[in-house]
């Protein structure tokens, strides 16, 4: 038996061709990725109108068709996304849970009342897959940021200048199990183990918080200093929504590992979004540590 | 079927009647505990002799009959447990993990030095497994702190004068299914769950690290505010070594779940120390927060 192999990612869904057939509309929330998903589909010759979420997007994205909107004027996305024909949509970069009880909805909101109190309850993953079931509702049809620009994704086998050694790879394999069984409950994408223990485990805080953790745990002598040991790990949940909800990682991803003495990263190949390619590999490659993409095992416990 | 049990926590397992012979050894860490199950054997009229780990165990341990051992005088702790005839041991009380290149081992250690080595790997679980099976191999009966003092352990029901609510009861099971699955793996004993969400995981922070955490998420307005919603839930590891390493509560628990703006603490009956009793259900009732131990439930996925 190959052990070589993260078994316990689960295999990639076939994906269908996607086909684009009018002005692409981007539903933009925080970081890097809405432009450089727009920046992609703009060489792909692919007619653009971002609509903005105020105090998330970056302002970048001024540099393209764009509309802002507040978090509740959801008449303005509407009408932004129709104006500009948009009835295909890509909904990208994260966004805060909002305090509901600081947001003004628009007369579009409260036509879509019942959608917006679901939303205050469940997981992520059952939030994000009632969004895209909305959206759907409205006659949109909502695509993967990977569906639209596979050169996004994390790929398979070593992606820098070093491979993880052995010892890396049984943690490797332990962090995949890890997460895998934490998917399945709809909580984290992420965990971070060292030496066969499992030193953070990821829920709502986010990736980069629970490095900085890490940081400080070792700080603390909790976790073996000296040589860099350890990996993080990341990969979708199983069955969660992935044209909304992929894990990313980028430069400052590879630096928080770094600072928190990992050896390296492990991603579920074709199953991570790397929007800064080429800034991702440099960074890793500057502090040493290896980049994975790990290919799905053939077999399913 | 009943929904209102938490069917996920294993059942306790039947614990044979205890008859300590001689006097009772404590090995000492961290914490309240020693002291407290010391003062439950006088009470019994059980003489003892504690070891106390230097640095880890609290001063208040001197008195009784002690020895103060460095980490890595294991020759110097077996000496103490021989002068004093102690062949029954409870080893009680956390100890961080050495920094091995800072401990200075004397002529017992060095004879035990495979045993050490093997310390360097592996989950808390490992860890702690080892240890009992090496005072075993030396002769040693080891005992868990429940044997020898029941009382300590938290009971059954509704422990303080608040009881949950259906929606706490909602997350009392989702809680109790995340904390299974990860014990599953040697992670952590414990997690918050607020409104279905999974809003924190333990893993080597320990429970008062992830409750502080849990208090900032809720201030970044990521886990809704106002009333007091949520759940802490500790169960013990399946399979994991019970006789060292049950999971604990006291006062300070619940003030930091309190802080977090949780609605009650939930622990596996019989299970989870709970040594400051009174204390702890006091607290409790003075934030206003519900203290429930879970009896296990007859099923078992």
């Amino acid at each position: 038996m190959p052990q070589h192999r993260a078994d316990d990612i689960d295999a990639p869904k076939a994906r269908e061709e996607t086909k684009i057939e009018g002005p692409l509309g981007i539903i933009a929330g925080r970081g890097p990725l809405p432009c450089v998903l727009a920046e992609s589909a703009v060489a792909r010759g692919l007619p653009l109108h971002i609509v903005g979420i105020r105090g998330e997007a970056r302002e970048a994205i001024e540099r393209f068709s764009h509309t802002w909107v507040k978090m509740g004027e959801i008449g303005k996305m509407f009408a932004a996304l129709n104006d500009h024909g948009c009835r295909d949509l890509v909904i990208i970069g994260g966004v805060n849970r909002p305090d509901f009880a600081n947001v003004r909805f628009d007369l579009g909101a409260l036509r879509n009342l019942p959608f917006l109190v679901s939303l205050g309850k469940g997981g992520d993953d059952h939030v994000l897959s009632s969004i895209v079931r909305f959206f759907e509702s409205k006659g949109y049809r909502v695509h993967g940021a990977g569906d639209v620009a596979p050169e996004l994704l994390a790929g398979a086998g070593r992606l820098g200048d070093k491979a993880p050694s052995a010892e890396d790879r049984a943690d490797i394999d332990m962090a995949f199990k890890v997460v895998r069984a934490l998917g399945r409950l709809d909580v984290g994408q992420a965990a971070v183990v060292v030496k066969g223990h499992v030193l953070a485990v990821e829920a709502a805080e986010g990736t980069d918080a629970m490095l900085v953790r890490c940081a400080e745990l070792r700080q603390m002598g909790r976790a073996g200093r000296g040589a860099r040991t350890g990996v993080l790990a990341k990969a979708p949940k199983p069955g969660q929504e992935e044209r909304v909800d992929l894990p990313t990682i980028g430069p400052d991803t590879v630096s928080k590992a770094a600072a928190a003495g990992l050896a390296g990263i492990a991603v579920a190949a074709g199953q991570v979004l790397m929007a800064e390619h080429a800034a991702t590999i440099e960074a890793a490659n500057q502090h040493g540590l290896f980049l994975q993409g790990e290919l799905a095992g053939e077999t399913d416990e």
